[in-house]
């Protein structure tokens, strides 16, 4: 598809334009390593609060943005705000992270309310509204807004398992146990995921991306038939709908099942974990599918020497591509502010 | 390497012969699962207690061959039992897991005792050859023992972490922050181990496995200098004293990077996690490298019609190429006895 070369650098890159220096933004780019993100973290009650009060998240969303002046700002939300919309119980205790009460059962699934899911996300479109505006009135005219959702097998993870978990294995074990009941949470959330990014493209999201963050858990028949095909119903129906808006999918640790979620899938950008080898996913992705990777976050915290050696490495494996810098994983929170400024500085020098 | 027809079919497999059906052991096929397992481990006063009382070692190592008569033993063990024997304190946790000082200076460096690892090893290499004279007494004359080791990666995360995690962030920033010091660190476990893994040999181990739990963990610069290099060094030094015992290498997770893993260390098998696609591993993997592996632990634990399938994908996939018939990951505690009977019993069948 052709684009004019002022549209934004992100879009042109989505577009399969290999844009150089690459555009540049960071998974987790608002958050806790930015001083300004814990001093209003302090103003919400607690993280769903901050979730769904538009005018915190959104200015969550757009600190990062003054201060390094990324290619894309990422709504700032969470994975589990579709459960959480959906009507299982979400709460988020301190240094333990999300805590659901476990769906395993008909009677779990059937008490959730996908009738719930536009009246709860408003407040979030709302927040999506704000940011999109707020990027044209401080003057970021090249930064463009991504959306953004969990996928349904990684939120199917942490609504079955009840919050985080090392490995899943409730999860896993009821997808082999129980694969109808298992199935018929995964096609709800894929519903439930094409309304939420359609309204989040209709409140102002230009890109939006699909966040797989376990499907490297899975074994690849599981792999096809809980991360690929759900992606696959997702993008066709939002090319259906808003054929304009490029989507990234991200499917963490796929392995060398990476050529397959995006050759079926279609999607116009490849999120790649820290683990894989550009050289080698390069050859197994279609050449106009835009590579988005993947600095090592711990490069990032360590910094110096290794920060711009790694960061060296993955300049220029994905020079001459259509590409897109990025983290292979979010930022963590002990990352020094100051080496995320060396980093855009050594990305905007290439 | 041609073999006689009547070499024990682990090791035909390993000298590249298309043995069919396939031998088949399982990763933590002693343990936890096995009732017989659990009454043993209340014998011992804890789980380093077990792992250097060579009658119970041997006795557990033993347990799943008479119960499922698999093509190997593994000798039971920890791939901790290498920082042990090099005098870092190491101490299990009831339901915490191994818990270390953990190293993260010259200063804890130079406190690791190298000198100690011949005597501290030694009741580990009188478990290995109880086995093996166990094996021949109890009429195991198909079955092959093997010794095994944690790479010095995976080794090393525990080591500097200081016990198990979920990403070994202190570890891996560690080796970016701080290169020479975790460069040294690995040449002693790559040393360390090598003189650990001829031991076993000498003792009686007919196959040596090395297991690097954590390598997907890293960046693909970092996987090919602290997982390639020390895997090349330690399967280069073994077939300088040992050319006759073969060695299987388990890069757990290396995605993209496991033709380069299997290229360069020359194994003689390789270990493929849940995650790999086999079909396109094969196509990265030479043709006379064995493909052990990779059932889904999780599928073994649902049983029923999801094993059978699962198994059959497996098994379809090894067919017509040297392999072995693994899991991907070891047994987890609350897999039922009767499906690892019914997983052999397929196997078996093909």
């Amino acid at each position: 598809m052709a684009m004019e070369r002022t549209a934004k650098p992100l879009l042109r890159a989505l577009a399969g334009e290999a844009v150089w220096p690459p555009p540049i933004w960071l998974m987790r780019q608002a958050g806790r390593y930015l001083p300004e993100y814990r001093a209003l973290r302090a103003k919400a009650a607690d993280f769903i609060a901050l979730c769904t009060a538009p005018d915190l998240a959104a200015e969550v969303t757009l600190q990062p943005i003054r201060r390094y002046r990324f290619d894309a700002a990422i709504l700032f939300s969470d994975i589990l705000m579709v459960p959480w919309a959906l009507g299982q119980a979400l709460e988020y205790r301190e240094g333990e992270g999300p805590v659901l009460p476990p769906l395993r059962d008909e009677a779990s699934l059937l008490a959730l309310r996908p009738e719930r899911l536009p009246t709860a996300i408003a407040p979030i479109l709302e927040t999506v509204k704000r940011v999109r505006s707020g990027l044209t009135k401080e003057g970021f005219a090249d930064c463009a807004l991504i959306g953004f959702a969990g996928a349904p097998f990684t939120v199917a993870c942490y609504m079955v398992e009840g919050g985080g978990s090392r490995d899943f294995a409730s999860t896993r074990t009821m997808a082999y146990a129980q694969p109808e009941l298992f199935d018929r949470l995964i096609r709800l959330l894929t519903e439930a995921t094409v309304s939420y990014l359609g309204a989040q493209i209709n409140a102002g999201a230009e890109v939006v991306m699909l966040f797989d963050t376990w499907a490297g858990l899975l074994s690849p028949a599981q792999f096809h038939r809980h991360v690929i095909d759900p992606a696959q119903t997702i993008v066709d129906a939002l090319r259906q709908s808003h054929p304009e808006v490029p989507i990234i999918g991200f499917p963490r640790l796929a392995g060398l099942l990476i050529g397959d979620y995006t050759t079926a899938t279609c999607v116009d950008g490849i999120g790649l974990d820290t683990s894989m080898d550009l050289a080698h996913a390069a050859k197994w992705i279609p050449a106009g599918v835009a590579l988005q990777g993947n600095l090592d976050p711990l490069a990032l915290v360590a910094g110096g020497a290794a920060l711009r050696q790694e960061t060296g490495s993955v300049l220029a494996a994905l020079k001459g591509r259509p590409s897109v810098f990025n983290l292979g994983h979010g930022i963590v929170p002990q990352t020094p502010p100051e080496h995320v400024a060396a980093l855009v500085e050594q990305v905007r020098a290439a």
